[in-house]
C-alpha cells in the first residue's frame, strides 16, 4: 500500500481503540448542553451507534460502559453488542453524581459514605463479571475548592485504604486502572492530580493496578510523551483516555488541538512496546459538544490510526544514528519526515483491501443512519454525558 | 479606629460592591450541580437573600440581574428590593442558553439569529429603563471548538456591527460594558478573549462603552493589576467581576485563591483613581458550588473590604521615594507592610460604629435565616446558576 | 508542480523572510552558552553566513541588524551584503545591556537615563538612514521583579512620552514596530506585556507605528492566530518575529514545537491579506543553542515556506460553505486536509525550477562551508547572542 | 511574646534555613547580569556574607556550596565558616557548565562523558567528607530542545545506572537528594521534570536517596503543597529549595510572589511532621538579579520564619472539626485567620529576647557592612551565579 510497509500494515491491522458509550449521549459545558436529534435513549442505542464507528473504520471493536449510566440487563446488552459486531469493554465507575459525594467518595471523612463508594465499585466488578470486562477504570472526581477545606493527607490515606478493599475483590484476570486529573470538578486540590500520585497509589496495591493516562488531564505545557515513556518503563501504563485540548480538560477530538503532540505520544508508545500490547488499552474519552457524535468518534479513531501510521514510519535506525552523534537537526528531521508524510491515501487503500469504504466519513454520511435514528428515536429521554 | 485613619475610613464608608442575583441559585460544574435547602425559587427570593448580605456587612447595596433568568414584573421587583433595603443594578444579557446560539449570537453567520440576539439586548435595555439600571453587561459566550470551524475575522466584524445596533439604543446615562474571557464555553477560539479585543471593540463604539474585567478570565500567569492600570489609564475600565481561581474560570470566592493578587489589583485601582469612582463598578461574579451561598457572598464582600483597607494603608510617599531611588527591597517592604497589617479588628470596630455586628458571619449564622428559608422554600423549582 | 497551483507558486515566489544577524552568533541560557567553531566574529561574517541561507533556499533576501552589536561602517556593510546577494533590513535597538538600564530605559524614573535611551533610538534611525532600512524594531526589556518595586502607571506614561520623541524623528518611509512580551527578563511586571498594550501605545503615536508579534511571547494557551487576525483587522500588524516554544520564550526553530499552530497563524495571515504584503514583515527571531546555526536558519525559513504552501492549499470555498452551514466536522476536515498534505516534493521541484538544490540542507552540508569557516575563523572574539 | 505561644516559640527557636553560597554572587538572565560593588570574589567572601544573614536573623546557621564554583581548601573554608559563626552544608554538584555536557551528563549517550559526570559526583562526595556535609544535591540540567533529538527512554535508564554508581559511594550518614525541574535550560524535554520521576528514580536507589522540591520548578497552576504532603507521606521529601515565581523559574525571594502559597506549603510541612525534622532540609535557592544580595537573603529567611509562625497559629482542632462537619467556609476561615494574623511584632520581640535587633534589615543597613565590602573588595573577579 504505497508508503506503508507490510510490517507497518500488520501492526495497523491489530490496532483497536475502545469507544466510550457516553460519547454518544449529549454533552456540554456548565453553561449549556445542546441536544441533537437521534441521540440514544438507553445503553442499547449507544451500543448501536458505537457499532457504526467500527463498521466503517474497523478500528473500534469494543465499547466501554459507565455505571450506573449504562445499567442494563447485561446479558442482553452483551448479546446486543455481539449482534452489532462489537464487544463490551472497560467498566467505568461513577462517584461524582450523588449528593452524598459532595465532599468525597473513596476519600470521604465519613466511613458510611466511603463504604457506599466502595460498594459501588464492588458492584462494578460484579458487572465486569457479567460483561466479561477486564478493566475497572476509576476516575476520582474528588478534592476541595478552598484551602483548609480538606485534610489532604488524611484523604490520601483513606483513598489507599478504600482502593485496597476494591482491589481485593478483583478476579485473577481483572485489573484496576486509576486515572489522574490536574483539576476539575475541584478547583483547589484534587486527590489524584498527577501521574506520580496515581503511580504511588497503584504501586501500593499490586500488579493488577495500573495508571490510566488521559491526554487532557495535565498542567499547561506538560510533556505528556515523557510520562508515557516513564510509565511504560515502570511497567505501570494500563490505559489511555485519548482526547485533545487547548486549555483545560476540553475533551475535544483526539489529535484536533495538537496533532504533533499525538504523534510524539504514539511514537513513545511504540518505542516503549505499548502498541498493540494488551496491557496498554487505547480508549477515547471525549465530549462532542458541537459536532455530530458518531462522525466525531469516527474522526477520532481515524486520527489515532493515521498518527500511528506516521509514528511507525519513523526511520528509527537513522534516528538513533543522529541521536548518538549529537546531530540535533538531523534527528529532528528524521522525526518530522515521518510526521509530514501523507499516510491518508495508503490508509484508504488499506481500508478498501479489507472491504471498508475508502472514505469512511463520506460512506457513513451517505448511509442515512443519522437521518434514520433522528426519525426513529423520538420520545423518551436522551442520554447525556452526565447521565 | 486603631490603625485606620479617618481618611481611610471615609473611603471605606463609600465602598459598594454589587452582588449577582445568580450567586444565590445553585451552581456547579458540568459534572454535577449540588442543591441546597432554601435555595431561591424566583428573583424575589434572590433579592431577599442578597439583602441579607448588605444587612450584615453594609457593603452590598445593589443587586445585578440576569435576563431572562430574572424576568419579572420589574416594578414589583424594584419595590421588593427597596423594601429589603437594596437596589437593582447592572443588567446582564444571556445569549448562551438558547439552542439557536450553538454557533454564535451577536457573531452568528445567520442574520436572523444575530438579530434575535440584538433584540434580546434591546429588550435588556428596556428592562434597564424599568429598573433604573445604568449598565448593560455583555458577556459573549461565543467562539468555536475546532480550527477551521469558524471564520474568526468575519465574526469579529459582525460583532462590531451587532454591538453598534445595541449601543445606538442606549440612553444618555446608560452604558454598555463588554466582558472578555480567555476560554470556556468554547475551547478553540473565543470572540472576545482578552482585554485588547474588548478595548478595540468598545473604543469603536463610543464613550458609553467600556471594558468589564473579570478577575478569573485570564491566561495563567497574567499580571491582572497591569491590565487594571492600563484600562484606567485609557479611561476604559467600566466594571469588575470579582472572583478568584487556581486554574481556569473557577469562580471561587474573591481573595480565596491568591489574596496578595487581590491586594495588588485594588492597589492599582486606588493608584488609578478607580476607588469609589462611579465609573468603575465593583461587582462579584462567583459560583458557590460547595459552600453556603449567602455566607459565601458575605465572605466575598468582606474580603474586598479588608483588602481595600490594606491597599489604602500603603505608605505611598515612602513607596515613591524607594521607587525613585531604585531601592527594590525597601519598595517591596513598604508594599508588603500594608498587606501584612491585620485590619480585621479595626474593621470590626468600624462595623460596630455603624450599628453592624462586629462579626457579620457569626451574626448571620445566629440569625436563623438559613434555617428559616430551608423550611419556608419547600416545593417549586430552585433557581440554578444556569437558569 | 504537482499539487501546488500556479497561483500558489506565484505567491510562494514572492515570499521573503528576514533573518536576524544575531542568530548566527552563539546563544544560550542563563546557565551556559555553548560555542561552535566558525561562529562569526563581526557583522560582516554574520552577513556572510546569513547569505548562505538565502543562497540555498531563495527565501531570505534581507538581514536584520542589532545595534550596537552590529555597529560598523554601514556603507561597507551594505556593500558587503550586496556582494553576498542580500540586503540589510530592520534595525533593532538594544536597551537591555547597559548597567544604566537596570531599572528601565524608555520608562526610567530618571530623565537622564530616559534621554540616553531615546538618543540610542535616534542613533538607530541614523543607522537606518545609512542602511536604507525601513523599520525600527523596539523590544522593551523593561519591567520589575517585585510588587511595589515600580510605579507601573508612571512607567506607561513615560513610555508614551519617550516613544513620541523617537517617532517624531522617523522619516516619511520609515516605521517603528513595538514588540510585546509576556515576561523575561523581568519577572513581575513587563512594560509592554501583551498585544493590547503595544496596540494602545502605537495607536497613540500614529500611522507609522505598528505592533510586532513575536510568536513566542504569549501566555500559555494563548490563541495567537486570533491576535494575528485582530491586528490585521485593526491595520496594526507591522511584523512577525517567528520562532517556537514549548514553555516560555524558548526561541526554538519556528514550527518545531507546534507545527499546526504555525499553520493556523499563516492561514490567518493569508485570510487577512498579510501574505506578501510589504506592510507585514516576516522575520525570524531564534536562538540556536544546541543546533548548528546556519542550517538552523535554513530549516526555519523552509518550515515557514512549507507551512505557507499548506495554508494556501486550504479550499476556502469549501471551508466557507461548511462554516456557513454549521458543519463543524466538515469545516475542520477541509482545514486539516491542507495541513496534512505533503508539500515537500512539490517545493523541491519548485526549488529545482529556480536553479536551487532540491534538498537545501543536504546541499549546504555538502558545500563544505561549515568546515571552511571553522578553519578560517580562528582567533578573535566570537559573536554571541548577547553581544 | 504576644500572640505566639511558648510551644510555637520553641519550634521557631529550632528553625534553620540553609543559604546557598551562590546567592551572594552576581546573577541575572540570559540577557544581562548586573554587577554590584562588593560582590564576593571567592568562597571565603561568600561565607562571610552568608554569616551576616545569620548574625542578624539567627535563622541561617549553614551555607551550601556549589562544586566546582566553591572549590577551596575545605579545611580552611570550614575553619573560616566557624570563625564567622556558621557551618558548611549541602554540596551541590554541577554538570551544566562544561562543553562536554551539551547533550547530557549522567544521561549522555557516551559512556566517557557519563563517567566524567559520575566522577564529578564522587569528587563531590569527597568534598562532603572534608566539609562534614550530609547531603549531595543533584540538579540535573539535562534534556533536549527538539522532538527526536534524544532517546528519552534510554536516557532515563542511563540516569538510573549513573545514580546507582554515585549512591554506592555515599557514606552511612550521607544522603543524595535529586531535584526535579519542569523545564530550562532544556526546552523540549527534561530528564527529571517532575516529582514523580524524581520519586521513581530515588526509590530505585534506596533509603538514602530522597527528593528535593524546589518551589519554582513546577508547571503553572501546580498545587505544590499537595506534592509536599505526598512526599512526606511517602517518606521521600529530603529537602526544599525555597524561592518564588510568577512565570517560570524566576528564582525570586521566597514568599514574594504568592505569600499565601508559602503559607499553605509550610502548613503541610507542619501537618506532615516535616518542621524541624532533620530529614527535611530547608534551603534557599534564589537569584538576586536587581536587589541587594545580603538583604535579599535576610528578607527571605525572615519570610520563611514569619510564614512558619502563621502556619503554626492555625487552630488545628477547630480546623478538623470544620473539615469533618463539611463546613467549607468555617474551615477556610480558620485557615485564613492564621494567615492574616500579624506575627511581625511578636517575632521582633522574640529576636530582642535573643539579643538580636528587632528590625534585622535596618540593623544590617546601619552596620555599614555593604559599604565596607564595596570599598574592600576592589579588583579580582566577582563571583557570579554561573561561576
Amino acid at each position: 500500500m504505497g508508503i506503508l510497509s507490510q510490517d507497518i500494515l500488520d501492526q495497523l491491522e491489530k490496532q483497536a481503540i475502545e469507544l466510550p458509550s457516553w460519547a454518544f449521549g449529549n454533552s456540554g459545558t456548565r453553561f449549556k448542553v445542546f441536544g441533537t436529534p437521534g441521540t440514544p435513549r438507553d445503553p442499547f442505542e449507544k451500543i448501536s451507534d458505537a457499532a457504526q464507528v467500527h463498521k466503517y473504520t474497523g478500528l473500534a471493536p469494543t465499547v466501554a460502559l459507565h455505571i450506573p449510566w449504562d445499567m442494563s440487563n447485561f446479558s442482553d446488552l452483551r448479546k446486543h453488542a455481539e449482534d452489532e459486531g462489537v464487544e463490551l469493554g472497560t467498566i467505568n465507575s461513577n462517584t461524582f453524581q450523588d449528593d452524598d459525594y459532595k465532599f468525597g467518595a473513596l476519600t470521604h471523612e465519613d466511613a458510611t459514605i466511603r463504604n457506599k463508594a466502595i460498594d459501588h465499585h464492588l458492584a462494578c466488578i460484579d458487572v465486569m463479571d457479567e460483561t466479561g470486562s477486564r478493566d475497572l477504570k476509576i476516575w476520582l472526581a474528588e478534592g476541595s475548592n478552598y484551602p483548609g477545606q480538606a485534610d489532604m493527607r488524611g484523604r490520601q490515606d483513606r483513598l489507599q485504604e478504600s482502593l485496597q478493599k476494591i482491589y481485593a475483590r478483583l478476579g485473577d484476570d481483572q485489573r484496576l486502572v486509576l486515572e489522574y486529573k490536574f483539576f476539575e470538578p475541584s478547583f483547589y486540590h484534587t486527590d489524584v492530580p498527577d501521574w506520580g500520585t496515581s503511580y504511588a497509589q497503584v504501586s501500593a496495591l499490586g500488579d493488577k493496578a495500573l495508571v490510566c493516562l488521559d491526554t487532557g488531564h495535565h498542567a499547561p505545557g506538560t510533556n505528556i510523551e515523557f510520562i508515557v515513556m516513564q510509565l511504560l518503563r515502570l511497567g505501570k501504563l494500563g490505559s489511555f483516555d485519548f482526547n485533545s485540548r487547548f486549555y483545560a480538560d476540553d475533551d475535544l477530538i483526539v489529535g484536533a488541538a495538537d496533532p504533533f503532540q499525538l504523534f510524539r505520544i504514539i511514537f513513545e508508545v511504540v518505542r516503549g512496546g505499548g502498541l498493540n500490547n494488551p496491557d496498554v488499552q487505547f480508549m477515547l474519552d471525549q465530549c462532542h459538544n458541537v459536532e455530530d457524535k458518531i462522525p466525531g468518534q469516527m474522526r477520532s479513531v481515524l486520527n489515532v490510526q493515521e498518527m500511528t501510521a506516521r509514528a511507525l514510519l519513523v526511520d528509527t535506525e537513522k534516528l538513533r544514528a543522529a541521536q548518538v552523534s549529537g546531530d540535533v537537526l538531523a534527528a529532528n528531521q528524521v522525526f518530522m519526515d515521518a510526521f509530514y508524510t501523507d499516510v491518508r491515501p495508503a490508509l484508504a487503500e488499506w481500508r478498501e483491501s479489507r472491504g471498508l469504504a475508502a472514505d469512511p466519513m463520506a460512506a457513513f454520511a451517505a448511509s442515512g443512519y443519522l437521518e434514520k435514528i433522528a426519525a426513529d428515536r423520538v420520545g423518551g429521554q436522551q442520554a447525556s454525558w452526565g447521565a
